[in-house]
């Protein structure tokens, strides 16, 4: 199978440059575009070089639907209007489509949806392998302790992350919300500040920290009495998230149009 | 000197009961009164029966001016509207007055400094060694390091807890700011949700984790450019509580009336 | 049922009391004897006097056959000597013998194991509910991840104890030995200090960390690139080790004789 | 002034590349020689090339007295042996000498310091800003808190680090000593493992994980009674280290001999 040709959205940006270095690390695919807004001041610089790379010829462009015609996949972590844009281009053009933009709404992910009959797309808050098994657990942990035993998720990102809680801290709020058999959104207690009340019986906190350069640090504590139990991830390097997407896209190739986690990339059947 | 003698307020509540514990532990305190709110189903009861002591034939009473009349002290780590009723009696009678409450405003401070003419005051967020001793460090460390140091202020508590973030989380915000010279009111961020932008330069954040049983956990985290340095203090049991406030209250007895607090207590010119 | 009438080995000492306590905390288990080393300077001393209770008329005896005439179980948190000692009698009166004991050699094992015909006996390195769901989590997650991935265990207990790595540190060794197929005693590393060499693939790390009054933290660290989970137990209190050996004994209660787990007990088949 | 030339020994390790890439991120120094073993296969290769970078020109030599001819100063973090041997070519040819060696033996120090009347070494066991920092707190901790207090000092390095603990432990370890006016050697205890007895009071502990690809978590805990300070350093990337060694070289140009800290190169006072 030739090399897989893949675009990276938000080229310029901090996720963008490690993965555009991310492919230049791995041998069976090649930087086929590189997108960013339209407007960008980088549009028409080197992408690779962006990237502190060897320039590759690869200019930055703002125009997807042409970029598409040379590509096989998207990698995609921007933001959710961006990502809502690439994915009508994606599905009419048969891109996989990897997405780890966080911060989509309900709706974002019913337009997400309504694009899979068309393409494959593999959408997670998170795409390292850690975190994807550190989910697992939780499921399960949460299945085994009752509310005597209070959940409670907390993340650290660096400064520049511009949206609260994460998305993989709503990702492990979600396996703990399954495990459960609640609803997130009902039970999620977001940003305590204040006159709030003793916590109700149930409830998943959230509690966020921005600060310097950490690339992502997660902790979901179960709270009982007298005992307590944490399960952390900590990534040392954003690269992980990087090498995972491109995973991702691989393992889409070829495979049926339909909505992917990194579960099913990762073979963990949460 | 004659034992001193001492009001528990709150003395139904968790930290009433340690403050009940606390004295029938140590040598040279007698429990003098315990304290309700008027209507507490709680009035009339043997204060000690309910901290799991056996009976002291002191009953749990609404009426603080009659049970000054005999005593030195009190102990108050309540809410901030019984607080306030409390000073202007302490005032008026002479009792030390420690404030172990959390919550307290701007106004409600006001109200306490002004009857400071009048008795000693002793009030902290915190009363134990450790956590007045982090703050020395937090100051220092505010000092040494400049804004490419971002800082962060976490804290769990247990889940019956009403208000965040904890008074000593602030406690540790106002020697971090105290160390930058600047105001926390203006560089506080609290409880993060949504979208909200990049971390600004210089802004102390907040986040309060809210489960189990938890006498109170406490983190200052200085995140860098690709280095952290985080201050921890852990109580293993609010028991350490009670005893500074105890000490706190021996201390101040036969002071010259004014605000004290716990730095002032432990002699560590914070 | 009757009550059940049961005896706390070593009841002089931290575990000891606690165990005390907790029977006189619960409602259908009854103090029945307290036994201590031959010499002790404690016998003929009131046991719950001893564990800050009112006098129970159950004084510090050295002689378990004569205790065990009158007895349904035996709580036994000592030495490896003692329970050896205690083990025979245990049998010999078909007493629930219930072992904290830590430290025990393979050939103490292999003796409470040739009484286990005889009664039901439930030893386990940690008597909590959360240790035990985390040895599960232990089990699966190095089932899930290959060398690639380096574990290491933490532990952290108080002063006052004697041995090195903790009971609980071992249970939780062993559980992540089974989920990777090897055998703990060849791939376990003790101590380090010096130089050591790189760490070899496969290897299990232990160390340990004493001071103050900490109950017991335990980390189960997987490190592998760029990223590392932990799972982490945080005891508040040793009550909750004499809570969890309590239900043991009721558990095994008219059990089959064998040798049991706190798995068995929680019914966690791990 | 020109820019600082300067020679990396170990150039092929993995702080030693790191070293080479800071100094080619940085605007006022240049690599002027790269140093490895007599018999290393990495003899004659570019040694910006194996840091990842276009080739330089400077090829891996085993001959520092040649190399010295033509240079300012060293950069070495290699092993106790290399730089004994560096320390004397250092010394004879005015090379400023930054040593990040861990694992010196007090009679290697008894060898650098006797060249220091000749040349200016700057050595440290870590030569981040907040490890420093750190170390200035954790002294005045140990000043400030007596025996009740227990020191613990933990640390953990990536797979492939070869002794333990690591000289940064020590370095924190030695803080904590001189706070406290004791000898670290006599309070050390390294490696607990078995039957340890209980803790001695005023004793420094140390314990080390390995695992992963770590680049070095460093924790100082205060151990009191039911209560727990910890002092952490985190670091997410060994380039802190590098450009910390760089900053070194470029203080310590022109400075009289003699015998340096990172404390001083950062003008702590510690």
């Amino acid at each position: 199978m030739a090399d897989m040709r893949l675009i990276v959205a938000g080229a310029g940006g901090r996720m963008g440059r490690a993965l555009v270095r991310a492919i230049a690390e791995t041998g069976d695919a090649v930087l086929a575009g590189a997108l960013e807004a339209p407007g960008s001041e980088l549009i028409g610089k080197d992408a690779a070089v962006l990237a502190g790379l060897p320039a590759s010829g690869i200019e930055v462009s703002a125009d997807l639907w042409s970029l598409s015609a040379n590509a096989d996949g998207i990698l995609d972590f921007t933001v959710p209007a961006a990502t809502i844009a690439n994915v009508a281009v994606a599905a009419e053009r048969g891109l996989v489509h990897v997405i780890g933009t966080t911060g989509l709404s309900a709706s974002d992910m019913a337009v997400i949806r309504s694009v899979t009959s068309r393409t494959a797309v593999v959408q997670s808050g998170n795409m390292s392998l850690g975190v994807n098994l550190l989910a697992a657990l939780v499921k399960r942990m949460a299945q085994s302790l009752d509310e005597s035993f209070d959940i409670e998720i907390l993340e650290m990102h660096h400064r520049a992350k511009i949206d609260a809680p994460s998305g993989t801290a709503l990702m492990l709020g979600q396996a703990a919300a399954d495990g459960r058999k609640i609803g997130l959104d009902e039970r999620a207690v977001r940003g305590r500040d204040g006159l709030t009340g003793a916590r109700k019986a149930g409830d998943i906190g959230f509690a966020s920290l921005r600060g310097g350069s950490v690339s992502g640090d997660h902790s979901v504590i179960f709270a009982g009495p007298y005992e307590r139990i944490t399960l952390s991830h900590h990534a040392e390097d954003r690269m992980i998230f990087a090498h995972g997407a491109l995973k991702a896209a691989k393992w889409a190739r070829g495979k049926a149009p339909g909505l992917y986690s990194m579960a099913d990339v990762l073979g963990l059947g949460v």
